[in-house]
């Protein structure tokens, strides 16, 4: 008989350097694997599971549905579709409506097409460049990858499409404009790239300059929304109203689910876009229960309680250990120490996840911290504690 | 307050051409909406629900998945994913690895990339040409758009990327083979085309021809796979052995998942391509249980039995309207009536829905047929019963 590591390595494609833990359960923050070790996770499956792991409210919602109904096509009302786009414009506060879709590629490759489709006029594209910037993430599909300002993710996988500029900064976004141009599309809180929040006061001008000169705005929420930042969106954070939002990660809790918000109504007509899974029964379903439950945990104010207890606790981490890191980075529940030159995040990490807590890499040298948003004191606590325990040992 | 059409029609990007029947809940063949009202489902959620509405224990399998654990990151072993790529390769008996998706449109998108990655000759992209057929239908990103072979696919949305050449036929695709032809691409019965079937022999003599030619044959089995045609894969059907298949739709019976599977091990390293979702707990275990579901019914003949029922029940209908249609065509439970020039398919679906059995348009004129795999003889005759009665009332 295979072993599981082997039978993984049989048949999965081995695009992902695994770690062969074999987690079986969870319970909010603590994983348990198949020997019934448990380790915190400081990482949330890449700030995916923002209720946390076996949330039971999130089961029951996802149970009762998969026992009524997971799927139709959309040539159907899907109640809880409806719903989730409603409770999304109100959450949010921006007059949007949404298209949902499967991934944060996919939700990106939506908001391309809706920028191209504004670029049209009278059935021919005008304006149709894009610009993103250097370090950005906007996922794995070709179009998506051409998006991703890292010059890496261009090789092999062309002819990639054209009309993606890269800018090295906010800065520099308005030197690349021209009449060709017609849409800018950033990260608030650039996840991949590492943990790299952008100036509150250059958004805010970039986001009312673009408004001006008829540009679109769009902001790629696949990591920074649904409350990883503390509010609803990245982008109430940074009081600005883009014309498209993306979301992925965590709106489903962990079930697959993308989202694309445009203040544009109206923009795709029937037959312009489409998805066969997007938007069904049992992931929309899912996207309004964790709404939900993120929604009691912020007005209760447990959320932001831990938010700052988190920052603090990270920061303590960072001035005791300056053989280690240079500074902590980030935003709410993006968080990073930025390891000092000649130090190696790697090893960081592998230390902490032999103490039992898992934590991430992000960027060059950023370990990150990405818990789940309902984390407990406690988990908090237990999480910092084996993490130090093995700073101790470095 | 707001009735959900105006809900829907509020906050919903109106990219489908929504029928506002409000449906709550499915058993195996059966909907039923808010009103009580049964109807039967000749669609599936076009193709997707593969064991029935409501299916015990498919419900079982996720909500037990869901209490445990619904995501963590591929960075970690995902049990069911493993035993999901295993029992893929060994239903299909293709010596395969697969990669984990979250749609029909990232699963093509992963294709395409594996087979540029292929025509890499190092570092450069030597071969990059990929030929897909006409009336192909491969997806709604920006890349599989460009894949699909219907001219109305390529506007609004560009720059596309190049790379794709469009075939009239198999016939054709011999003629447009250059040097920088790296794979073919192609539906084995094309669903959106129009239920239309390719000619086995035609197809074994391309998988033949391309092979000696170093040219990947990558067969998009995002509709026909998960024994839609009856078989595991309708490459089994075929009796080919392709480079690359691609699955989605069926395959989690309603949760969001997609596959790439491909002879070529290894052709994708650490790094090279990579999902948040793809092949996460959830998703994984929902197809574990579809494949075993469907395993069974296959095993134990009723699959079959059901299909040439449905065959023959399908083509008395024909034979009873020739005012109507033309023919019946497909394969296995991927059926379609071929209507009349000067008739309208849309009237027909449409007498049909008021008659409470779903069927689809596929192509420009055909009545498609694509009920769960596991329909009983029951809710086939009712379906008939109903669908003969809405075509006596035309
Ligand atoms: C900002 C951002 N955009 C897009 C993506 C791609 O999302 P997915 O992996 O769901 O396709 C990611 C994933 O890390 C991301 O962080
Ligand atoms: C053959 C084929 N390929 C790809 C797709 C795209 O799948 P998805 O809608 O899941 O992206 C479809 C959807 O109809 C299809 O029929």
């Amino acid at each position: 008989m295979m072993n599981l590591k082997e039978m993984d390595q049989t048949y999965v494609l081995p695009t992902y350097a695994r770690n062969y833990v074999h987690f079986v359960r969870g319970e909010n923050s603590m994983l348990y694997d198949a020997e019934g070790k448990d380790y915190v996770d400081f990482g949330s499956g890449i700030a995916v599971c923002s209720v946390g792991h076996g949330n039971p409210r999130l089961a029951k919602a996802i149970c009762d549905q998969a026992q009524k109904l997971i799927h139709t096509s959309n040539l159907y009302l899907i109640e809880p579709q409806a719903r989730l786009a409603k409770r999304l414009a109100e959450l949010s506060g921006y007059d949007v409506q949404t298209f949902f879709a499967n991934s944060g590629a996919e939700a990106n490759e939506g908001a391309i097409k809706i920028a191209r489709r504004y670029g049209e006029v009278e059935g021919e594209v005008k304006r149709y460049k894009i610009i993103t910037l250097e370090h950005s993430f906007h996922g794995r599909t070709i179009t998506a990858l051409k998006a991703t300002g890292q010059e890496a993710m261009h090789t092999y996988f062309g002819p990639f499409p054209d009309g993606f500029v890269y800018a090295r900064n906010i800065e520099h976004i308005y030197d690349l404009i021209d009449d060709h141009t017609v849409a800018v599309m950033i990260e608030l809180v650039q996840g991949e790239g590492g943990v790299q929040p952008m100036e509150k006061a250059e958004v805010q001008k970039l986001a009312e300059t673009l408004k001006k000169r008829d540009i679109l705005l769009v902001v790629d929420e696949v990591q920074t929304g649904i409350y990883r930042t503390g509010e609803v969106l990245a982008s109430n954070l940074y009081g600005i109203t883009p014309d498209i939002v993306t979301l992925a990660k965590g709106l489903g809790g962990g079930v697959p689910i993308g989202a694309i918000m445009t203040t544009h109504k109206g923009i795709l007509k029937a037959g312009d876009h489409g998805s066969t899974f997007g938007g069904n029964f049992l992931s929309t379903r899912a996207a309004l229960e964790v709404l939900e439950i993120l929604e009691g945990h912020k007005n209760s104010g447990e959320l932001d309680h831990m938010l700052i207890l988190f920052e603090e606790r990270l920061k303590r981490v960072a001035a005791k250990h300056p053989e280690l890191f240079d500074k902590e980075v980030g935003v709410g529940f993006m968080r990073g120490l930025r390891v000092k030159e000649g130090k190696d995040a790697g090893d960081i990490i592998k230390a902490a996840f032999d103490a039992r807590v898992v934590v991430l890499k992000a960027g060059k040298n950023t370990v990150r911290f990405l818990p789940v948003l309902t984390i407990t004191k406690e988990e908090m606590e237990l999480g910092f504690e084996r993490f130090e325990s093995a700073l101790a040992k470095l």
